[in-house]
């Protein structure tokens, strides 16, 4: 099946470029309150997936064990800019563990936040795997492996306990038999691949806990709160991700991936939503989940206009164009959240 | 109509991302030899326009006029690195023209070659109007302004005789009516949009040159020689534009644009090629031009083996998917050039 037309470039009056994409809008019980494009063949959420990958971390105990406070479990579940808000808290815990920098398997890269990448070229520094915007998450996985005195060497392979349990509470909360497919993330840590649906599912099982056993429940409750109370360690300075969870005073969660995929976790109404862009182009998945989120009311239009419909701009600092939601996303039948109040 | 997908990405085993697009290949009479998609409606060509929008510094006699040499030329043509090749090179041609980088009409941007880039921010410099990639296309228009004797303030209007002279080149070329729909691009000069059909039919009059006046016919030969002579100016180190070109020795000229256009002419079969991706990602359009070219036979395979189908890696240097033509691409009723005679 094709999918349809979710967002569009233009230049002039005329529409320069477009992206097709998929939506899953799902409650805790899998029931698909909305759905655009094919949300049954598998995808990659890629970092999208990171809020769930962190349910081990806290669910194990571990968390508690290590003192791990809600900026760690907001790291946990970032893709950081590398801002010092970030690196040194990162060095900070590793440190605590006992561990370092080459314990991580995530490789170092450019830093996203120019200013800092700006300092280190100044200053004849190179990335390490702490700047690595995953390195939360590998810290994350390094806690687990660690409180449960097993090998932290090799955490990253499909076959350590920690991806296990990774893998368990993803196909638990999407309501998908093992094993699932699977292929190796950016940072080294093996990706699951699942259809939307079931990703909006999983999302919205952490937005709505009380279907979930006391332990997972605690965990899902304490990664969202950690979430939407510490928007810029789960992107940064100027992202989309801190942006739209400000916007939303504490009622949405949310979270890129590469490739163009995004994650919600709306827990005052129990829903999860789910988008990946066919082509990877981040732009779109930027604008679709803004305008979804404003749309149904869970975030103030105006703030997050920038991002639902920025212009293009030429290097003259000109308006040429701009990018915006297609007819297929204006004339979508979505639910309205605004006036409903929380059911959880 | 639905474009059909051109280019894949995997991770694993599965397709992560997928790239629509359309292709046209056409001749000097306008016979669309081969076509993907919808070729028909109007596309912005942006920097892939710029072989034919340096036709007027040629043909009029400006370039004569003035000492304009081939690397002149093929900058003209180019969307380059901001190397010092580059820029040395626009600044003395300004100085030439007893105008200055204030001048130029576009904007500065950061400069695409990462060691040029970060020389500059650790001598704390920014970027000027010569470091943005079109500023060789400026040098030609204002050049074009001197030698006919109007104003070179607001040369980037449409309304301004250069543009108006690009217009009508561009129109004849392509067997279009004027006036052409136009936009402004990145640089602030005009884009002109026409169908991909119409746009590979102009390049292939490039490549055909008999079928064009006299000054027109020279001033064609001269921008594809210039191209293909001088492919580090066209782009720059490491630059796709510039890899393909040297691959091609001399049988092929190519020039991408934005949001994922690109333009081959092949002088020797007298053959225009022209590509957009839907959603303006480069990577497809790399893919598509490398992957045709290839299988013309107009360039060693081998040779852009990494073009046509590059690993995905992750931030550990380890292969974990690709990039590859999709089957439209692999089962295309292609014409095979490799064992025919040049023609023109």
């Amino acid at each position: 099946m094709d999918n349809p037309v979710l967002v569009e470039v233009t230049r002039g009056d005329q529409v320069e470029s477009t992206h097709r994409g998929a939506v899953a809008i799902s409650d805790a019980q899998g029931n698909v309150l909305f759905a655009l494009g094919d949300v049954e063949t598998p995808v990659y959420p890629r970092s999208a997936s990171k809020p769930i990958q962190a349910l081990p971390l806290v669910e194990s105990g571990a968390a508690d064990a290590m003192g791990i406070d809600e900026a760690e479990i907001a790291l946990a579940c970032a893709s950081h800019s590398g801002e010092p808000m970030h690196t040194s808290r990162v060095a900070a815990w590793l440190q605590r563990l006992g561990l370092a920098e080459g314990d991580l398997a995530c490789g170092p890269h450019p830093v996203r936040y120019a200013p800092v990448w700006e300092d280190m070229i100044r200053r004849g520094e190179k990335p390490t795997r702490i700047h690595n915007n995953c390195s939360g998450k590998h810290a994350g996985f390094l806690t687990v492996a660690h409180h449960w005195g097993v090998a932290t060497a090799g955490y990253e392979r499909i076959d350590h306990p920690v991806q296990q349990a990774v893998a368990k509470a993803l196909a638990e909360l999407a309501g998908l038999s093992q094993p699932l497919p699977w292929a190796i993330d950016g940072c080294a840590a093996p990706n699951f691949a699942i259809p939307l649906s079931a990703f909006a599912r999983a999302l919205a099982r952490l937005a709505s806990p009380k279907t979930l056993t006391p332990e997972r429940a605690s965990a899902a409750r304490r990664i969202v709160k950690a979430m939407t109370a510490r928007p810029e360690l789960v992107a940064g300075t100027g992202r989309v991700c801190t942006t739209l969870m400000r916007a939303g005073g504490g009622r949405v969660a949310v979270k890129t991936g590469a490739e163009a995929t995004y994650a919600a976790i709306v827990p005052g109404h129990g829903l999860g939503i789910a988008i990946k862009i066919d082509d990877g182009g981040g732009r779109a998945a930027e604008t679709t989940i803004a305008y979804l989120l404003a749309r149904m009311g869970l975030l103030d239009p105006d703030t997050v206009h920038d991002i639902v419909n920025p212009p293009v701009l030429n290097t003259r600092e000109a308006r040429v164009g701009e990018r915006r939601p297609a007819t297929t996303l204006l004339d979508a039948p979505l639910p309205d959240l605004s006036g409903r109040a929380a059911a959880q």
